[in-house]
């Protein structure tokens, strides 16, 4: 046996217990004639000591060790001196009376300790080695707490985990398919799913009323920061359920993960903000409602004062920080240069300052008191206030006032990591309207439903209409982040014809792309719906981190490669001829 | 709301409640002025009466119905004139008063009943449909029991699940790699894995001892009959572990199995056999003890009695078939005819019949009744029995008897598939000889440690030394079945350059072959061990069936295509292109 015991396990219970250990040597220190061994294992550390009771033979053995040498020992366990309170085991030690090495170790290219030297890139090379370090050790430990209290909730809750296959047909969905050359059928391609969206489907018409899988999805896009080419999702479908059902098993999830892994009730229900309020309130479709700064909008208030930035702007609104007056001349024309970046792209920002003695602003000369007092009225703010305003087309300006509110935010330390604030998001526009193309497009996918309210005006042949129907569609968002999303989908044939024409597709090219979804359809599909959580982002936020790549054992860089692994790499001309393919590079 | 209540839920005590219920028209059978529907969902059938107080709207409605429409239904639940103890909700049935069909169906191609009368080819083209039946939701619900409780079981004792990557690097392993082309890293190939092995190797070089994951393989085979290009493994691995561990913790989840899945109680140990014992006795390395019929060696007894046949032979034996000398002439000359086909391959067969009178044997004229009263002894035959007896070439003849037993056990009826036998075999030899290359190959995988007591002969250099090398290796068994297997794993360096020398690769092969594994473990590699079981298989074994097929959603067919889906298929130009490959048909 190589151990009795973990080195996370022993107490101030197990003095005078002979015990066996295995782990890594994490540090050795020699004080006097004495030598302290820190092992480490999975469960923790537990410190080791060679005293002068010590053999010759151990203290020859110990003089060779170096940091990530395996070891095995026995040793009795004794109350230590001086306890270390900062771990578990720190009121004991082992004194060795064998020492067994396992395995010994190059010097690793990097400390393997909470904050490490190494770069990422190192780190990415002996990704082995870096998983050993508590941050990955912990994150991995959290996502499989995740997995397994999603699939216990769902399971209690009469879901049934359906495993789909990972080597299906090419979809003319959004991003572009990852493909794999099959050598039994030449020419033709599997291609890998971007997400099992039309064989959940395929369940729910087969009659399993209740569908999830944690399941891997794929998908070759550039990638952006913090974006996998492959990424797991908690994928899940209903049968026979309206809006309101899914709503509710999916908030009860979302209770019971955060109860049963962070350890926090919301015995309240989740707050719920249309699709329209959110971009209103917010200038976002996914709040983050950890703090309030609403945006505010005061078109009417300040237009007509000879204000030329103003008078020409199509809207205007702003934000009140709270407690920002005290913000400098030249903080505030540093604000004014991130608002102007291109990644934001405002013309300029105005501002006004609210104290007891009366509000100062940037564009004083247009406007009196009175008027600005009524400006500070409608953002409810007060005397030590900032009001930060951007004007310009409506649409644009409301999405960077969201982007300016996230910012002071941040500056502000309102976005606290272990503060939650979830919310659904629902009543997403169905449709998206192309200048270019001149067409509309599906925002979520062509099997969303539009509301039942709606319906008319989907049937409808005006552009306005159309532009005004609502999917039946769900975001669930927590601190900012959309962590998941679903929708009810069409379950009629002649809803789904609808959508096909409005998406601009005949008949025969509908046919063409969906021919056999369609025919499916044909047999008796019952009404359904669902949503899909993304798993990474979900455990990321759960461990109160922004990137999800601590969250995966082994991603892959930004581009697409897999540094330990080296892949993706060449293969043989022989595979190639095979899988009747060549390269034209 | 949809429903109320499933259709496998209303009891007697629902008796008066006015329910709601959704579901697919099973069948409508018409009896003088009533209608009698069976509407089903998921959880089960229950039946609708439409009787003289429905309304003509009602009446009108039911009219058009039609097997698979789907529709919503009201009434009040009323108890049986005749109770059906068949079906759960046999003792009531509903009166509905409220009839809305949600969906129309096409007539289906097949009777959806639990014995369809669709044949495989259209049953898989419309698997949606076929998936509806009884016995394939079954199985598929009792997968989900196997993961759920399998998950369970790890989970409790200490095991992360931790996914591994599906686009990883190709490896110079057994079977063909199923490869995708980057197209971010243009004339490199992504490949699926055969199976986390060295993921799970770094995992346990990580620091994670406990790992598992239930988890897709890929392999670019020839399909044989019931295997599947992806498949999903059971995979673990553990750290400071001996075999004896491994076997215990693993009995212990089959055990978990059983008991929570199938309510069957294992209490003693499972059966172990050497590798050498199974194919002595059984001519297998998976035997199916749920019969004994073992084969018994009688070389020495029979050789030299001037059958030619027995006297050139290197090995006689043959098994005993319990109550079979009734066999007549006819099925034992047919017998004969099965051991002589090519996919067996004997000369011929050989029989003795025990009576109360004497033995009969088809050598009788070579043979003593004393002798053969000797033979019947070493198989402590009976009045009654039929011994059948193969020779020839030792290894050959030992597996024909192999084939022989299971197919007698088979006619004998010994092989009840609600039986269950299980049995770890182990011991398995580490190298295979292969002639034609003159080199030894593994034959599990270069990673396998030979047996602590093999160790000196595996560092010799004679071959007959090597052949006797044991790898420490254990498959789990049942009923004849190989469920999983695994090993405990080479960790130390030495041992490792040896194998790799050993399989005749000098050092430089073996660095660009497994280059980035042989640098992970010179980090401080702990012992390590584990295994693998057949998610699918096991799955199925649990089922009672012997085909895999019907325990995956969506299986593909022995051209590793998905008929449903049409998959694989052509893909676009342009998407060749941005692959940087192009077709060579």
């Amino acid at each position: 046996m190589y151990r009795t015991h973990t080195c996370g396990e022993l107490r101030i219970a197990n003095v005078g217990q002979t015990v066996t250990l295995s782990g890594w040597v994490q540090r050795i220190r020699k004080m006097g004639g004495m030598s302290f061994i820190d092992l480490r294992d999975r469960y923790g550390i537990t410190q080791l000591v060679i005293d002068e009771s010590a053999s010759k033979e151990i203290n020859n053995q110990a003089e060779k060790l170096g940091r990530e040498y395996v070891i095995q020992i026995e040793g009795e366990v004794l109350e230590r001196q001086s306890k270390n309170n900062k771990i578990d085991t720190g009121d004991i030690e082992v004194r060795i009376s064998k020492l067994n090495l396992l395995n010994a170790s190059l010097t690793p290219p990097f400390t393997i300790e909470d904050v490490s030297d190494g770069g990422e890139d190192l780190r990415a090379t002996y990704r082995y080695l870096d998983l050993r370090r508590n941050p990955l050790k912990n994150a991995l430990i959290l996502r499989h707490k995740m997995a397994q209290e999603t699939r216990k909730y769902l399971s209690d809750n009469g879901f049934l985990e359906i495993e789909t296959p990972y080597l299906i047909s090419s979809t003319p969905e959004g991003a572009r398919d990852f493909v794999v050359p099959s050598r039994m059928n030449p020419g033709q391609f599997y291609a890998l799913p971007q997400s099992p969206q039309t064989l959940k489907q395929l369940l729910m018409l087969a009659g399993y009323d209740k569908y999830f899988q944690i399941v891997r999805c794929f998908r070759d896009e550039d990638l952006r920061a913090d974006r996998q080419p492959e990424f797991t999702q908690i994928d899940c479908e209903m049968s026979f359920v309206e809006r309101e059902d899914i709503l509710q098993i999916f908030e009860g999830m979302a209770k019971h993960l955060f109860k049963s892994v962070l350890g926090r009730e919301f015995n309240e229900q989740f707050p719920r903000m249309s699709y329209a309020d959110a971009m209103k309130y917010y200038g976002s479709d996914k709040p983050d409602i950890r703090f309030d700064m609403r945006i505010q909008e005061i078109t009417d208030l300040v237009k007509g004062h000879n204000f030329v930035v103003f008078d020409s702007a199509e809207y205007i609104g702003g934000i009140c920080v709270k407690g920002a007056a005290s913000y400098t001349r030249k903080q505030l024309d540093e604000l004014t240069e991130w608002v102007k970046r291109p990644q934001i792209g405002a013309k300029g920002l105005v501002y006004a300052r609210v104290s007891e003695e009366g509000i100062k602003s940037s564009v004083d000369k247009f406007y009196t008191q009175e008027t600005l007092a009524k400006v500070a009225e409608a953002f409810g703010a007060e005397a030590g206030d900032l009001i930060l305003i951007l004007s310009g087309d409506k649409k644009k300006t409301v999405v960077m006032l969201g982007t300016l509110r996230i910012e002071m935010g941040n500056r502000m330390g309102l976005r606290d990591n272990s503060v939650y604030a979830p919310l659904w998001v629902y009543d997403f526009p169905l449709l998206e309207w192309d200048d270019e193309t001149q067409r509309f497009y599906a925002m979520h996918h062509p099997f969303t439903s539009p509301k039942p309210e709606d319906m008319d005006k989907f049937f409808s042949n005006a552009k306005e209409d159309l532009e005004q129907v609502s999917a039946n569609a769900y975001d669930f968002v927590i601190n900012g982040t959309e962590v998941g999303g679903g929708s009810i989908r069409i379950y009629n044939a002649d809803v789904q014809a609808r959508m096909f024409e409005v998406l601009g597709m005949t008949k025969e090219e509908a046919e063409r792309q969906f021919s056999f979804i369609i025919n499916a359809f044909k047999y008796g599909a019952p009404p359904h719906g669902g949503l899909a959580f993304g798993f990474d982002r979900f455990c990321a936020l759960f461990g109160g981190q922004e990137t999800i790549r601590d969250f995966i054992a082994f991603p892959k860089n930004n581009s697409g490669r897999d540094v330990m692994l080296d892949a993706p790499g060449p293969i043989a001309e022989e595979q190639m001829k095979e899988l009747a393919i060549k390269s034209t590079l």
